[in-house]
């Protein structure tokens, strides 16, 4: 079983927190030919955390786990935060495929989306 | 001549806000058939901020402005800070039409653009 995890940051607005659970739900729809489990996680402010996320997926039988950063900059999170939870993670569970995904903001087919919002402006 | 400014919250990090400029540098490769200026502005802790970005592109001959928030929350800066800075810019000048377009995050087209990044993992 393959499980995706949305990362996000998190914040102290609760409103904020659920827009990140309400992506997750709607992407859950679009992935299910490959992931049979999504879950979502916050780096910190809320909960679930990412470890907290993982060993739910894991629980609910994941054989591997993607983490998806949902950041658009590649800052000290991206970088070594979100990275090293994996890191710790796999450690635990040398089984289980844990893998972490590239980040939003560096997709290149974020500049189409920032063109289209724009054009129908 | 109508301008569009991407709009970012800033950061301590330089290369943070180097990436904003780098997309907003490829975004007005995209959008050139809607805009011949393309800008950036940061929220806060990087220059140019919002109202410098503004004045910058009616300097250069803009009637219409569009401001882009590449956010992907809809917290307080979304929802009351750059609006504030637009309506504050739209009273000074009122013969230039300023307007906002819907946050980054906000797009329905995101989470298609995460099921690619998931899917291609």
């Amino acid at each position: 079983m393959k499980a995706l995890i949305l990362v996000a940051h998190g914040s102290r607005r609760k409103v904020s927190n659920i827009e990140v659970i309400q992506i997750a739900t709607r992407l859950a729809g679009q992935v299910q030919d490959n992931y049979e489990h999504v879950g979502h996680a916050f780096l910190e402010l809320a909960s679930p955390s990412i470890p907290e996320a993982i060993e739910d997926a894991i629980i609910n039988g994941a054989e591997e786990v993607v983490i998806l950063p949902y950041f658009l900059s590649a800052g000290r999170h991206v970088h070594e935060d979100v990275p090293e939870f994996v890191s710790q993670k796999q450690r635990e569970h040398p089984t289980i495929k844990i893998t972490l995904a590239p980040y939003l903001g560096g997709s290149g087919e974020i500049i189409k989306l920032l063109a289209s919002i724009s054009s129908q402006h």
